[in-house]
Formats: structure tokens, sequence, C-alpha cells
């Protein structure tokens, strides 16, 4: 048996992120880009007024002077002569500063009479006026590559002029459930059979990860049937198994898979829920078997599959995003597998936060896991762990998961 | 001016939430319930064993007995009989418990032998069983109503037998951008002009919050330009509109929309960045009017219309998520307006978080709101604060946004 850190390791060493694909700005949001975006203009283009009010020439702007105004610039009507002494020009927020002036008196702070404006208050020269360049200069990197967009990410590509984005295309990930015992829903159910979960899980899991699930039929506990479904895989990024449990967990995937040449890495890592977990390759595409039981389905994947859904997006490898919280209930020393408790992160009223696990962990109560918020870290080997002490979390409620 | 808390109450009582659709389980992640889901069946239907290994009666399982095996029950294929005196009967995790059976003797406590299994360990009656409805019952509520489904619903839903779910339409926002100045991305750009920013962000918003965006066409400077414009709201559930500056801020819109019915509830905000945000409502759709800044209007976005999506959706209203952190650098007294500045929360080597403020936070640095990773929100009349203080915080890169 290797370490849970080991295992990650190994999986996310055989990924290669996706090919780069063009999208319209539109559809960018959650990709990542392949490539840096740089800057096609300088923002603000020239000097620009931050405030509604006048332009002027900075020595004209003393209490009490009367200026004649020339004229109006709005926003995107830049006015087009120069501003001579006496003079001031009528502009707004975002209106480009005419040649001649480098100062403004602000809206608030003048009194306008026909075409004639009194100054109330000393102007400061170029206060109020944003310069040329203040945000970025043509050229310049608005976004490098690797990184997840986000709405404000989308804001600036847009203000650096790019309809189109490079990023990595969505990772294609098929997920083949098997098991003689499991039913689609609403579908009929056999004797002693229970309903699939674990496929739509899991999907669900890729789509909050970014990647395109591809569902595969359920393939019954038949090395052919399995082999079968399999090939379906052979357009993805990834092929994800789970189940197998019926004539001991996972010998049927690696009986069945191996005929049509799965290389098996590893297969046991020192973690509960979810020993048995093979990693390989069948035909050039990395394979991940999940336990079948849906509890150790869905942890092995929030600890393997996500992290390695990141690499295929573009992202750096990494675990899942680990935090720290005050425990709020006793913990018994841990054995040599690495735990992973579902547990309950809950803030009062007087805003003290604390994570405390629930007394059953059975790796089959679904409920359960969808209770929780949180997932308590136990090393191999940890010590009993008193209420109060701080133990490291995966939190479920920032992941979509 | 009314506070930031008032303006958010009073856009919030004037939504309702979407109508219900059903829509196929696996495009129901990240969507709302809108009726709570009960489970169809019973889990497990009835007693299984949580290991792999023997079923057997209890007083039978001492060690050195030796047992008839009568068969095997791999999950999905029960075994019909009742299991007697001296008998065992091979099963898996999963597999149901034969009629006269009460214990497990676990794979690794048994040899067996032909059609014979001698017990190495003494069973324990009732232990590595699952109890019929030990994760839940027919009928009992797995999921209610209002809940943003995660992975881990999904699975429950699934496991519960449901194929489809009963969720609130995605809301559908209008986005409408004026101003002469403003051009698509790639497109051609007016003398003093930029390119439009606000709207692709807006609608990366929405999608961040599982709406639909409806963006509009870029309405010039002209009141009958933006009415008609404005009309392509009508089968939207809310209407955001950004800028109309060139004239005043938001003069345009109020004077462009009131012929078509507007009705403005408050147009001023006690905050910065954005004093000037619209709220009212066309024709019976909500509206919001942002300001036409690029970093004002994602701001106000998700002070305002991030909750309003919520509500919308099925979710409670409520402010953004806020949390606190410890300041990394002094911050001045505020004035009468709630301030929320661009800041960078950063985790040192030694594991310490502190979050400062950028020194310029001039509303049109689109790049250095891209660069923060979370607002420091400073109330009115807020005293000068110390670094080491407690400041409370949205964080944005938990929100996608």
């Amino acid at each position: 048996m290797i370490s849970v850190d080991e295992a990650r390791t190994r999986i996310l060493a055989g990924l290669r992120p996706t090919a780069a694909e063009i999208v319209p700005l539109a559809a960018a949001w959650g990709r990542v880009t392949a490539q840096p975006i740089a800057a096609r203009l300088t923002q603000p283009p020239l000097d620009v007024s931050a405030m509604d009010g006048y332009a002027l020439r900075g020595p004209d702007g003393v209490v009490g002077a009367v200026l004649a105004v020339v004229g109006a610039a709005p926003a995107g009507h830049p006015w087009p002569g120069t501003l001579g002494s006496g003079e001031a020009l009528r502009l707004f927020t975002g209106s480009i500063i005419p040649d001649g002036a480098d100062a403004i008196l602000l809206q608030e702070d003048a009194t306008r009479a026909g075409e004639h404006v009194t100054v109330n208050e000393a102007v400061v020269a170029r206060r109020h006026i944003r310069r040329a360049a203040q945000d970025y200069s043509c050229g310049e990197i608005l976004v490098p590559a690797g990184k997840l967009l986000n709405a404000r990410d989308i804001g600036l590509i847009a203000a650096g002029n790019h309809p189109w984005v490079a990023v990595h295309r969505r990772p294609r990930v098929a997920i083949l459930a098997t098991g003689d015992e499991i039913a689609l829903p609403g579908e009929p159910i056999p004797p002693g059979g229970i309903v699939s979960s674990n496929s739509h899980a899991l999907a669900a899991l890729v789509q909050s990860c970014g990647g395109d699930a591809v569902v595969l039929p359920v393939a019954p506990d038949d090395s052919a049937a399995i082999a079968a479904a399999a090939t379906g895989a052979r357009s993805c990024d990834i092929l994800v198994t789970t189940g197998g449990a019926s004539v001991g967990e996972h010998d049927l995937i690696q009986s069945a898979l191996a005929p049509a040449g799965l290389v098996v890495d590893f297969w046991k890592i020192a973690m509960r829920p979810g020993k048995p977990l093979i990693h390989g390759a069948l035909g050039g595409v990395p394979l991940l078997g999940l336990p079948g039981n849906p509890v150790s389905s869905l942890i092995t994947a929030i600890l393997f599959l996500l992290p390695a859904l990141r690499v295929l997006s573009g992202l750096p490898g990494a675990p899942p995003p680990t935090s720290h919280a005050v425990l709020g209930a006793d913990l018994p020393a841990n054995d040599h597998r690495a735990d992973h408790l579902r547990a309950r992160l809950v803030t009062d009223s007087a805003g003290n936060t604390a994570v405390s696990a629930f007394t059953r962990q059975d790796s089959a109560m679904l409920r359960l896991l969808a209770e929780s918020n949180a997932l308590i870290l136990r090393p191999p080997h940890a010590q009993a762990a008193k209420s109060g002490e701080i133990v490291p979390i995966i939190r479920l409620d920032h992941l979509g998961l």
C-alpha cells in the first residue's frame, strides 16, 4: 500500500493539459487560458477626467475667476481644439483632457451661467486626472497562461479588446459504473439491486471542475461486457471506473481490461475510505479505478480526480484545497491508514467555528456525506486529538461538491 | 442617500423566485430544488454485509468451527434460501444477508477448503452488517426545497431513484450597456472611445451565479435608442443597465426609460465606489441601473445583483458571503460612505493570513480589481484601523467572480 500523497503524485505525473481551442469571450468564464493575454490598447488611451466638471489651465483655477466655456466633450466625443488661457471645457468622467488643459474644476465647485463658469474652489493641477496608461499599456500581459478565468478577468480581457480567447479544451472524462446489482434511476431494479449513484455524482463533480462527463452504459459484472463498455473511453482524456465489487473489490476491472491492454501502476492506497484504487492506463488513456461504495467513490474522487482534472484543464497540480479548523469534539488515535472523516463545520452565534466528525463513518451512508460540509483529514498514525485542537480539513461547500 | 443594507433589502423585496421546471438529473448540478425530494426506496433495502466474507449463525462462529458453504450471494444475486445451523454463505460488500444468518465471518478470518470454511476468529453477531434503512427509509426527505445542488446531492438523489428533478428555472438577466464611447471587443473603436467590458464581466457574474445572461446591443447616449434596446428585457427576470454617464451619471437612463414606464424606487446609495445606482421597475421587470465605471459596476453587482440572483434562483436572500481577516496594513478613518477596498489576502510561509488594501482605489482600474482577491468592507464613519485588527471582507476567489 502506498500513501495518499504518493498516489496523487503518480496519478498527476501521467497527465498533460488538453490542447488549446479558441472560444468566444462570452463562453470563456470558468475556462483556463492556454496563452498569456496581452492588452491590445492602452487604458486610458490618453489623459482623461476622473470626475464631472470643467477642464482648464491650472493657473486659471483661482477662487472667483470667471472662465469662458468654449465647448463640451462628453465621453466618446473628444474636443479637437487647444484650450487657451481664460477658457474652460465642460467634461465628464472619462472625457479626454484637451490639449492645453492640465486641471479639473469639479462640477460641485463651479457656478455655470450661460457661456461662463465661475471658480468657487481653487483647483490643483493634475488632480482628478487619470493619466494615460494608468491601468495598463498596449502589449502588457493582462492575464497569464494557466489562469482559471473569473468574471473580473473576463471584464479585463474585454477591455483589452479581445473577442476570442485561447483556452484549454474541457477535459473529457469517461465514467464507467460496473455491477450486476445497479440500475439507472427510474429503471427496473434487479432483485437485491440498488440504484446507481456513483456515475451521476462523479459526472457532477466533473462538471463542477469544468470538465465534460461521458457517462458510459452500466456494465454488468462480466469481463467481455466491461471491456466492450470501456472502448467508449477511447476519445476521452481519462477513464474513471467505479465498482467491480461483486468478486472482490476491483478484481474484475483488472481481469476484464487486462486483455485490452490495461497497464496497472498501483491499486492499493493506505487510506480510508477507499483502500482499493486502481491507477493505470488503457490504450494510452489514463485510468482511475474508484471503489464502488458511493462515499468511498466520491471521497477518492475529491482526493485524486479533482487534482487530475485541474492538471488536464491546464492548472497546476495540487492537492484539493485544505484549510484548518478547531475541533469541536475529541477524536481517537488513527491507525496506519489516512482517514477522511465526514464532518460538520459549524459557526455558533458568537462567531466561533468548530468542526466535528459524525459518529458513524460507514462508507455506504450517502445521506451523511450529503449532510457533511467538510472532511477532517487524519494522517496515518495520528495521535488522539482533543476538542479545541486545530486539524486540517477539506471544505466541501466551497468546491460545489 | 440610503445605506447599502437598506438598498439591498429594498431590491430583494421586489423579487420572487422563478417558476419550477423539470430537468434530467444529469443537468441538475448547480440548480436549486423547487420541491423537497423524498427517497423512493429504502437504503439499504434489507440487511446487507459491510464486508467480504461469509454469513452464518452467530453461535456457529467459534474459533475452529468448520461450516458447510451452501452457496454464494454476490451483490445483485441474493441467495433465496434460509441458512441453517452449521452452514455458511459466501458473500461480498453489499450482499443481502440471508434469512437465518445474523453474523459475518470476515474473509481474512476464514480458511476456505473446497465446500467448507474454517472459522479463525470468533464472530460477533450483527457486526459488519448494515441494517435495512440505515441510510434512509422510503418517503424520507433526502434534499429539501431551496437547496443549491452539489455533487453529493446529485448522488443522493440518484440513489433515491429520481431520474428527474424539479428546479427553479435559471434567472434570465438582460444586460444593457449604454454610452457613445463604447465598442464591443474587436469592433472599430470610436474617437476617444473605449472597449465595452461591463456587459461581459456582468454576463460572467450572472453565469457564475447560475443565471442566463441576455446581452442586449449597446445603446448610444440617445433616449430613443436606449428605450428601444430596453424592450429586449421584456422576457427577462431582471434588467441590468450600466453607464449613461456622459450627461451625468444615470440621468440618461432615467429620462430615456421614464416614457416607457420606468418607476424609480431610489437611485443614490451611501457607498464607494458606486454612489449612483438606480433601483426600479420597467413594465413589471425589476431594473438595476449600475454605474458605468467598470470597477464600480462589478462591485455594485457583487453587492446587489449577486443577492438578487440568489433570490430569483430560489435561495434565501442574503448579503454576499462575508468573512473576517487580519489587516496587514493600516487604514485611515472612513467618511459617510461605506467603502469597498480592493485588496490582496495573502498567506505567508508561516501560515499567517493578512489582507491589505491596494494604495490606489481608482474605480477605473480594472486590472487592479482583477489582481484583487478580496474586498475590505469599511462601514460609514469607520475609525482608522491598525495593522493586526480584524476587518470584514468579501472573498472574491471563492465566488468565481
